[in-house]
């Protein structure tokens, strides 16, 4: 079954070769190679020039990898309403999102701000010089600095953002000789990653120039090495924070076994086991990235950059802990998300992908403070909606019902074989080979 | 422009409409209602059973989000050589990937193993009563937390897997009274969430029945409070490592300006800065979860679970630091990447999203330990290229072509002004204004 390219057949030129060619090597590792090229064809658009955005996004492509794409409605972010477009392939999440969003419209709805949109870039050097005249003439480099990217800030500056700042920072304890400029940008609506690193790479230019050229310098003063030059993507002071509360009686209806003042005590304590505990946090946070990831999917910003952002964040404090909070003070529960969200709604994907293009029309075309405050409201829901199912009947209830919609699709079930599936496995088991035993069952008494 | 639905509009029963209503109101916000919904059915799959599974992986489905799914050739690990499949939106990803694979497969690949797989799940609990009791009784409880479970562990069982031990953990001066058990277990091939959790949730029922009953103890300490029962996503005990090595002479080529040894030594400078700095440690990451999250979505895994473990992981030591580290020893550049990865190849979407069950077939229907193994090297991969491009020629060169490649087809070009834009880009500035500029001069010639 396993069959493997061995060594001796490396492929050269693969990257050049025409579409169809490469479907064709990728199927020669299949059973069925006419099948498996008619498959991935079978997710190709119909419309050519449409394929041909999707398949330039990125290299050696041979088809799309389909993701549902749904919405989550009635999410009330400072009392507008909003349908939120969420990519995601894990059941239950926009199920999840949809119905924390549905009880907290009611509740005041999610209340949410932008602390700061600071974006970071690096230029990471070695000196051996003399550190205090370096800071002598920092102000003189940072002059340079600025006119070297003149032509490439102007149209960012037109838009209101820019560079904001640079520091100059040594950790000669850590790394002998060893300085970074820290250069602190203002991307507006941009993820702005291609404006930041094209800047820092003309900076580390003009940094070699400046210590060449600068009469403060001695001869053996003029040589610097750049380590590197590129934009972080740990954005600490990019950050929102949004907010849910209401008074405990209105969550009285959360359980029926708990009034909503009892509820929130529970919620409470699992909040702190996440904020005490690196095994909980983990998972805690994975249910905010849930809701988060699925909005920057679809608004065609990159996740991974908004995931190392936000665990590296929750690490702040020297240990890895949560990223939300509860308070109850005077009767009233609040319950808080604050994470950094470095997202974009120009430039990138936002507009090339037309389902991002689309996402963004869908929440009325946002700013980019605008929907890091919706992506923020989406993880703050998905998480509500997991710690409250926790807390009160257990998770497994509501998966294992998607579960079990999943399987029986896999059997190309009728309608009313699902029926009676979803009534017998209320109380039984739900796995594949349970499923198909019913399954089987069913079929050999009909 | 922006049309948004205000709170008295708040839609109700949105999941039970039929997915041609749901399509419909949300094409209400769009300016072009009729283009809107024609846009999202010309995402769906023409075979409408296909349709219905990936409608049904998720809640309120209208459409399917294209991601580009392409495949790195010669990626060889212990002697095997993949072709591997990798969705991904961001440019140059599946290119560097390819690149550092062919670089390797020359210099004896990818040599990886994996150190473990546990997974983890916890029973979070307060009880009020005698410590020294619970831990004298605490072997019969775990004798009957597996008699509880015997019905759901038969099958993983048979497939050599089970649960592996309990703990007891008290953790009374971060929370009065608080327990939890830490149950370790082995899934092996299959991610396991649902097991997993079916379990915890037996264990729950089982631990208040015997509180409740179990002779040592007294009337006022037969109550115990289950906080929650869940899955832990933090597995730093599933762990794959991966590394390559070769003399600092086969790096000789790698750039045009350094020596092999000039440049692992600058490659190590690189690394360091990532091991010492959280803004740097951030980025350096974020390149690794570029190939282990293309592969992870590709093969149908949970990459939430996979970043949260990861980032988590790489906070363990107290500071948010580089998961990759450099060697250099007796001529040698050896440069090792260490992360938890919980991913599966039964269960789940792996075998019901038609893509995944090809992916994995493309890779030889793997283990789950192969497939850890294949997922470690493509981060390895991509984080190799990413710092290799940092220390040399700078990433903006390569970015660059693939964004100019991105706006050019937005604006419908020809073969004949692609081929134009991009002689002339080689030196100008690429940006949106810069490209659309220079195609309506072109244009405008003609």
């Amino acid at each position: 079954m396993p069959k493997r390219r061995k060594r001796d057949f490396i492929i050269r030129g693969f990257s050049k070769l025409l579409k169809e060619d490469k479907l064709k090597i990728v199927a020669e590792l299949m059973d069925n190679q006419l099948e498996a090229v008619d498959l991935m064809k079978s997710f190709w658009h119909s419309d050519q020039s449409k394929q041909k955005i999707f398949d330039e996004f990125s290299e050696n492509t041979i088809s799309n990898f389909y993701i549902p794409y749904g919405v989550a409605p009635n999410v009330v972010v400072n009392d507008t309403n909003y349908l939120v477009p969420m990519t995601i392939e894990e059941s239950s999440v926009v199920a999840a999102a949809s119905s924390s969003a549905r009880f907290w419209s009611e509740h005041g709805g999610f209340k949410a701000k932008v602390i700061d949109t600071e974006k970071v870039g690096q230029v990471h050097f070695q000196w051996k010089g003399d550190k205090k005249k370096l800071h002598e003439v920092f102000d003189q480099m940072k002059h340079q600095f600025r006119r070297a990217t003149t032509s490439i800030t102007a149209n960012m500056e037109s838009r209101g953002g820019g560079i904001t700042e640079f520091y100059l920072i040594d950790k000669f304890t850590e790394i002998p000789d060893y300085y970074q400029i820290k250069i602190v940008f203002d991307t507006v609506d941009s993820m702005g990653a291609n404006f930041i690193n094209s800047c820092l790479e003309e900076f580390a230019l003009t940094l070699k120039d400046f210590f060449q050229t600068h009469p403060i310098f001695e001869d053996e003063e003029r040589d610097c090495t750049i380590i590197m030059s590129i934009l972080s993507n740990y954005t600490p002071r990019c950050l929102a924070e949004v907010y849910v509360e209401c008074p405990y009686e209105e969550l009285d209806g959360l359980d029926n076994e708990l009034t909503g003042e009892e509820f929130a005590r529970k919620f409470e304590l699992a909040v702190k086991v996440a904020e005490i505990d690196v095994y909980r946090a983990t998972t805690h946070n994975k249910g905010i990235f849930n809701g988060i990831d699925a909005v920057a999917i679809a608004t065609g910003n990159d996740f991974r950059a908004i995931e190392a952002a936000g665990h590296a964040y929750a690490s702040k404090d020297g240990k890895y802990s949560s990223l939300t909070e509860v308070e109850l003070k005077d009767g009233r529960f609040k319950y808080t998300l604050r994470i950094p969200l470095a997202m974009g709604t120009v430039g990138g994907l936002t507009s090339l992908h037309p389902l991002a293009k689309y996402s963004l029309e869908m929440l009325g075309n946002p700013s980019a403070r605008e929907l890091m405050m919706i992506a923020a409201a989406l993880g703050l829901a998905n998480n509500f909606a997991a710690v409250r199912s926790l807390v009160t009947k257990g998770i497994q209830i509501g998966h294992m019902k998607m579960h079990l919609m999943n399987i029986l699709n896999h059997f190309n079930t009728t309608e009313d074989e699902k029926a009676k599936a979803v009534d017998y496995f209320i109380g039984h088991k739900v796995s594949f080979s349970t499923v198909e035993r019913f399954i089987k069952n069913l079929r050999k008494e009909a």
